[in-house]
């Protein structure tokens, strides 16, 4: 049971696991900070927080669990706010989708407090935003990922985990480079290579025509390069080195699938397509088989 | 109005043609070819044909319109079987989803006779296949492409533009190599693409974990990697030249967002995301507008 949690950005991520904790009965008070007075104003109208603060730094004494939910961007300097203000037994967590860059920005401003900085993230989300958008059932299912820091605090790596259970997730714990390198591979590596290919069909030679004629498989695999330009570019630097790193072992799978095509190989080419369908296929049908349950 | 039609392979494709053109009231005898005496049989009960026939040779002498729609690694064999059949008037198409390689059979195959085959593809599909998945409707207001050769027959050409146009399509005309390098941009190219992300997860480290914590953009960029890997095999084979073409500028497009990517150009990688977002999203509008009228 947390005595007082403070949610710093009460939009779809904060405002949920806020809801999330109050349908548990997890919480007491929930103070929430945002930089947006329009939505930090409708987060209280929504009941969503008890009552709403302008600065972090003046709530987070008395805090049992601080979460960091605001923009990535802005996470050094709201950990810069309130470094020196955390009372002994506050705990802060945050829930950005990389973890090497929150960790270096919470080692220079937390310093010797780093133990009872726990970064996390929740694989969840909607394609809707702020305050109306939050749900008390976001993250039911849903895994989350904790990746305490060599010396952490063993208390304070359990209350988020217990948190983030009481929300409804499951929760994973690993590394800091782990978790950068799965979610490199898995999320920020398609949507490189989605916004790339509709790139180089938009520079290219018959653009139009292609677009015309471009069906549901291309449908599919550029839906991501939709998604916002500003997240995506934060991301993909925030993350710069686990996705290189992936990017480069992708490059070279294509470039040996290119020498058999070249090569007309094609028992070489159809071996890696069967691995890949094979693969894809029981995904699914794992994936549909735990939504059905 | 044709006499009589001849569809060699009664499954989706050819079922949909044939079925489409009754429809319209635009044929006579439709007379079925397929080396599946079952699907044979099923299309002949199901009334998509009138007649079958063992054999395409002994139909094609007095045929308006032969339409060659069985697996294309079928098309040479067939091509051979009726060349010296075929009747002063008789008109040959396909519906292959690549041109070169039918062309170069249909040469090799047909000599002189060339000038009455008039290539196409037709963009059109389903999840589902055989006899009982043709649709009088399949085509309608679906593109198909017409690829006509040097030296055609024009009457030819038309004969195969209008009864695709009976059959409810928007019919498009481009040479041979502009088709080929079209649909690989658009449809080739993606599927090696998502099949080698799936390939280099799988043998990659942690492809447990990677698979297990992917989520809707992993599951959207892959979903064509699910795709018959000897389907596959057979069109990237086929289509081989402008496959690589657009696989080495789209490795070009990549290699300049790594360099951003490692350089830190935010500016620079935003500026190519935006790009591609827009297209996507106005792709998507226009999309939209089009299936809603």
């Amino acid at each position: 049971m947390l005595r007082k949690l403070v949610v710093v950005g009460v939009g779809l991520i904060g405002g949920s696991f806020a809801r999330a904790l109050r349908r548990a009965g997890a919480v007491g008070t929930i103070v929430g900070v945002d930089r947006n007075e329009v939505a930090l104003a409708r987060a209280l109208e929504l009941g969503i927080v008890d009552r709403a603060a302008r600065e972090a730094a003046d709530e987070v004494a008395d805090a049992d669990l601080v979460l960091l939910a605001a923009p990535v961007a802005q996470t050094p300097a709201i950990l810069a706010s309130i470094a020196t203000r955390l009372g002994p037994d506050t705990v802060v967590t945050d829930a950005g989708s990389t973890k090497g860059d929150v960790v270096a920005a919470a080692r220079t401003a937390l310093g010797a407090q780093i133990a009872r900085f726990v970064p996390a993230h929740p694989i969840a989300g909607r394609e809707v935003h702020g305050p109306d958008a939050a749900l008390d059932d976001l993250y039911d299912g849903r895994h989350v990922i904790v990746t305490p820091l060599a010396g952490h605090d063993a208390d304070a790596v359990e209350r988020v985990r217990a948190a983030w259970r009481s929300a409804g997730a499951r929760v994973l714990e690993m590394d800091v480079a782990r978790h950068d390198s799965v979610l490199a591979s898995v999320s920020h590596l398609p949507h490189v290579l989605a916004y790339a290919l509709v790139a180089q069909i938009v520079d290219g030679v018959d653009a139009e025509l292609k677009l015309a004629l471009a069906g549901a498989g291309f449908r599919d695999f550029t839906r991501i390069a939709a998604s916002s330009p500003e997240m995506w570019r934060d991301i993909v630097l925030a993350n710069r080195e686990a996705l290189l790193g992936e990017l480069d072992r992708y490059a070279a799978v294509v470039a040996d699938l290119r020498a058999r095509i070249a090569d007309g190989d094609g028992a070489g080419i159809e071996a890696v397509f069967d691995k890949a369908s094979r693969t894809r296929l029981a995904w699914q049908a794992a994936r549909d088989a735990a939504t059905s349950r």
